[in-house]
């Protein structure tokens, strides 16, 4: 089995499997919502998108943030924890990264499955069940490198082995230099950003730093318009 | 000084400073042809581009290969120990990765610093003596992420220290897990092509593993046509 590293999606690499990361916080959010009992996850990138589905479907719960503030008319932020109960059946969420990545990983893999360190050992085994080439696409921060994502695209690409790209072993080497998830997310950007919103949002990042705590493995369902439906 | 490193020239930063590497090799060689005494070195992506500048200009020696071969009708490959006597004072170089690397910097940065680890410190120190926030941008392969040049990034941006972008952080991390730069390039997609190739390519991978052995600092001074003109 050959892995590989997306770092931003932009460098997407056609290969079977493909795996999302957006760990800070949409991969994280879509693992909990879905191990909570949500049916379905419509990833949209923007607002208007995430509220169209829900005025075309029933008993939709619309989620995402922007800045770290909750959108206006939303239900639910972006925090994992906020998707323990599930109020409907469906979640539409706007994420812009994390939708970005999905959407690449679409168009270049056949199946396409969305990771966090929540589910990470499920991850690992759904795509070792597949026995082909992965590519993991880490969503990155407006198309750039993040520490966050890339740690944890460097925690799967170790448990998986096989024959890794350039791109594989240094993400490897770079979560091999973390002490903890923790420690890693709390350097990165994203991670700094909801430090700087407050201990509220700066719980999410232990939050997210769990691990194989959810035996979800989401996958990428098929595109409604513009957003991404994704389900178990 | 913000410090900052695009793993591929697409994802390159606006920054006052740019650093281009592409350590094996074009980078080494240009570093190595300047240090020997040419005073000009034309960086063109295609043979044909690199061709027409020989019948442009008077005294052109002309250099690169393809698949690890000397180009037809060339005078040098692309082994920087070739360039230890000036055989013109000009040379004509055909590269891919290196010139989409110095092309994209050069629409990005206001200076652009060729780098490579034969001149290690005399980079860092220019950078510094400019004391504007730098990107350094590797070239790598055909658009996709090299841990060799990762690796010579890393070392860059940890001799440099101040503010880290998380790319930046990532490649200290990297440049940090490797013994030295010869187990690093050994390792990478780049060096692995040289040992296929024999011992004699393989020998360029301890040759450009030297650090801080030349002094010179080859800077982007325009672009001639689609060539890059690299001088000290």
């Amino acid at each position: 089995m050959r892995v590989h590293v997306a770092f931003t999606p932009d460098e997407g690499s056609v290969a079977p499997t493909g795996v999302v990361v957006d760990v800070i916080r949409a991969t994280s959010t879509i693992c909990q919502a879905l191990a909570s009992g949500y049916e379905r996850v419509y990833c949209a990138a923007e607002v208007e998108d995430a509220r169209r589905l829900r005025d075309e479907l029933d008993g939709v719960t619309l989620g995402g943030e922007r800045l770290g503030l909750r959108i206006d008319g939303f239900d639910l932020g972006n925090s994992p924890a906020e998707y323990l109960e599930p109020r409907s059946s469906v979640v539409s969420m706007s994420t812009t990264n994390g939708t970005r990545a999905i959407v690449a990983a679409g168009e270049l893999c056949e199946r396409v499955l969305v990771a966090s360190l929540l589910n990470l050992d499920a991850v690992v085994e759904a795509v070792r069940s597949h026995g082909e080439d992965v590519a993991v696409f880490c969503a990155g921060v407006k198309g750039a490198f993040a520490l966050d994502d890339a740690y944890v695209a460097g925690r799967i690409a170790g448990l998986l082995g096989g024959e890794r790209s350039d791109a594989a072993e240094a993400a490897v080497r770079l979560a091999a230099s973390f002490g903890t998830a923790e420690e890693a997310f709390r350097q990165s950007r994203s991670g700094r950003n909801l430090i700087n919103h407050g201990s509220e949002l700066e719980a999410d990042i232990p939050y997210c730093a769990r691990e194989s705590v959810l035996a979800v493995v989401p996958r990428l369902q098929r595109m409604r318009g513009v957003a991404a439906e994704i389900a178990l």
